[in-house]
């Protein structure tokens, strides 16, 4: 594991898996979205390392691998490709890469998701700790995106914290992150 | 992957897994059980195949293989086995026969089950894919299984359309399914 | 897998991890948070069997496998050792050493502590069965610990019989044990 490296403003990845927005069938609306919501809820500055790629495996797991060890990213969060298609291989390729698993990401932003829509519990979205860096899966839809980070971004921080990464401040006009007293 | 069968009505399959019904000892009560919430549920007109096989996690394992692959099988409930117990295997063999689980099932279960009994943790019970079959666990008390029914049902005709099987329509009276309009 | 050892008082396996505890840098208070709230909850007479160890993998699944197999602990409980950190290990050991897993347990104990703070979510905790033993990871700070027991023991003594273990008796003031009629 390497010393997280004083990159400033901290980099964020954000990738957008979907082979339509790959191909420049459909405009990529997840990408954007993540980058709306995160340009609210931080109050450190950051700045946004950005890829689109099809949903294959393989790709993935490269894309999140580069953020992590290369591209120095704290936090990188995906957009697309947690259902239960056969092309939806968003979780498995971050489970694929991840060295521990943090469950409790997931159930919160389905519940969250659930108040919303009954099909939230269709979403397979994960996350999980690489070396220094969280990754957190979020579904495709804008709407979505933002219920789910809202639903756990208090945490974030403090997860990051625990991992040895950078310290990142919340906007408390949208988010008061966390971090117990011990 | 097949391409999905033009079957009609539509077979689903219906899995006791019980030691003590596969040998007379006992009644079966969750495979019944099942037919008579789907019955209530499901406007489109559906055949159960129903099988009743002991907690032996291979025979379970073939009898999903032979619902999914051999018999166009969209949707496969099992009934029993879910427990801690020596000989409770469903979760095992449904996670062998799966090219994708589906966590948000399991989780929504037995948050359901949890408001009538707190041992509802101790129910293992999840949800995959199988090429375009849903395979989801029920337990093995017919009103246990009518709550997870309940609880999930929704979200079972916009899976089963995400993989590209039959167009599932719910009775209203029941249950609304939800499609999200993309 | 051995017949239950006729050992009574009940011995109770704790099993506090911490390198610092270990370490004799810091008071465990993991443990006797454990034994405070175990006090309280059960009625039927039982001894604890403390143990305190490091935060490394293989210890921790020394420590299960010997408190299952040799010290006929029906109840395991584990502290510290749950979060995302390098150094957290617990969740690992437990999944390593148990022959199911009981997500439902990790669900709701994560469920109940987000109610007092947004960073449960942070908790990979879990539970599983190994042999006729019910292993449960619980946090590492006192009030966190008796707020997941408190959330989760009702369904521990069916659970404990369901796998061939003693019969556990709560105390009614604390806890009351639900044993389903069959």
């Amino acid at each position: 594991m390497t010393t997280p490296q004083a990159i400033f403003p901290l980099p964020i990845g954000i990738v957008t898996v979907s082979d339509r927005a790959y191909r420049g069938e459909y405009e990529d609306k997840g990408g954007p979205g993540i980058i709306t919501a995160l340009s609210e809820l931080l109050k450190t500055p950051w700045n946004p390392i950005t890829v689109v790629i099809p949903d294959e495996q393989i790709l993935i797991e490269n894309a999140l691998i580069d953020l992590a060890d290369h591209k120095g990213c704290a936090l990188i969060l995906t957009t697309g490709g947690t259902g239960p298609a056969l092309r939806d291989n968003t979780p498995e390729a971050t489970e694929a890469v991840c060295h521990k698993m943090m469950p409790g990401f997931g159930e919160l932003m389905r519940t969250a998701s659930l108040q919303e829509v009954p099909t939230a519990i269709l979403s397979r979205q994960t996350a999980g700790i690489r070396g220094q860096s969280l990754i957190i899966n979020l579904p495709g839809k804008p709407s979505a995106i933002r219920t789910c980070l809202d639903a756990v971004f208090a945490a974030v921080p403090y997860c990051i914290d625990l991992i040895g990464g950078y310290r990142l401040e919340t906007n408390p006009a949208f988010c008061t992150a966390f971090r117990p007293k011990t």
